[in-house]
């Protein structure tokens, strides 16, 4: 990942499946795509034949490749331009300062598998575009729309959701919650230092039930138990509505 | 991380919070106990107490630290000699051939959050010593009974559990399953890879109801959905017992 620079105005997709899902998603931001003179006769096909179909731009150009990534057997590289979308009016995904590029992906990708589409970053959050958190989303950041906000008042000023934070001090279950009236938003705060207590005031604090004997669970492990409680219950109330 | 070797009988616990882990759950098997002349008044007032009550050795050891570790504001690190553990009668976690530390270490952390204190390795598994496992799991492996097997059915000689694998292609559940009969095992397969089809023959596959969006879930969210899942759902068979 050497050349890539989070104030370029572009970054990259590495590797056959993540430009797939790039230019199945967001084709209209496709700059180029690369490809590797030694990429298989089968996916040399479709790529291109996607390229083509997409009015999209490729090359054979493997310098460039190797300048972009030092990882091994890499054939395919999407260069896109970067994007800025706004949230939908569904539900969210809320994280404060998350600082960690490969827990940014994995988190993108448990959103995409629990049809969570949206996902706000508060505050001074790890660079989404990093290449890095798009092989760790294994595409799903294509999926999403993402948005970054100053701080948590200027997301309530667009939002109207309703806010459940994930803090360690309440007694307010995750398991307890019947189900989660839409659109609402779950809120997850850094991995070292969690949510402050502004969080208290204007949501309602939730936890996951779990023994005593860790602190805490990981981030990307409590989002995505969080996500997945969540989807269930969410379609457990539409088969009962049927 | 540069002098650990995965052939060397000791590992390193590098860090103040894994170490007190280390110390409070495995200290027959400590070596030692290094400390920086840095570390503030309060934490090594605190750590030397801990040594001196468990007749272990410590020293100030800022040059071994430095060769232990590249990362900064580390100030006490815990070297202790690797050991073999027994699995207990009790719920098991088996990993097929996990490959990524960060990954390993994140699971071990969920599995004490969730109460399951067995881990089973089959195959070609990834060192689970390596300090970086350590440092993932926030000293989580240091409560863990961790056992190593050639194939997944060396681990069914000794053990008689009940196994579910997590498989994509079934239509079975894991919400739908009420309760899991104790003790019984949750068996997850390789990051890349998954679980190859003799695991369909031996075991329950069961599935994480998810959208058709993405492949699979990450490891570490697949592990942590389904231990969160046993946990609530046995502790609701608990009430309901009482």
């Amino acid at each position: 990942m050497s050349i890539y620079k989070k104030t370029d105005n572009i970054s990259y997709a590495i590797g056959a499946f993540v430009t797939f899902e790039l230019i199945n998603y967001k084709k209209e931001y496709v700059k180029e795509i690369l490809i590797s003179k030694s990429t298989k006769l089968e996916l040399k096909n479709k790529i291109i034949n996607l390229c083509k179909k997409n009015d999209i731009k490729y090359s054979y150009n493997d310098k460039t490749i190797n300048k972009i990534t030092s990882k091994k057997n890499v054939y395919i590289i999407g260069i896109f331009y970067k994007y800025n979308q706004n949230l939908s009016k569904e539900n969210h995904i809320i994280l404060d300062n998350p600082s960690n590029f490969g827990n940014l992906g994995t988190i993108f990708r448990s959103c995409i598998a629990f049809d969570f589409n949206n996902v706000a970053l508060i505050g001074n959050s790890a660079d989404y575009f990093n290449p890095q958190v798009i092989r760790a989303s294994m595409g799903a950041i294509f999926h999403l729309n993402i948005s970054q906000f100053k701080d948590i008042n200027e997301y309530k000023k667009n939002y109207k959701n309703k806010l459940f934070s994930f803090m360690l001090n309440t007694d307010t279950k995750l398991n307890s919650i019947i189900k989660f009236k839409t659109p609402f938003s779950l809120i997850f705060g850094n991995e070292a230092t969690g949510l402050d207590d502004q969080y208290k005031y204007i949501s309602t604090p939730i936890k996951i039930e779990s023994s005593s004997r860790v602190d805490s669970l990981n981030i990307t492990s409590a989002v995505s138990i969080a996500l997945y409680e969540s989807y269930i219950k969410n379609k457990k109330e539409a088969v009962e509505k049927k």
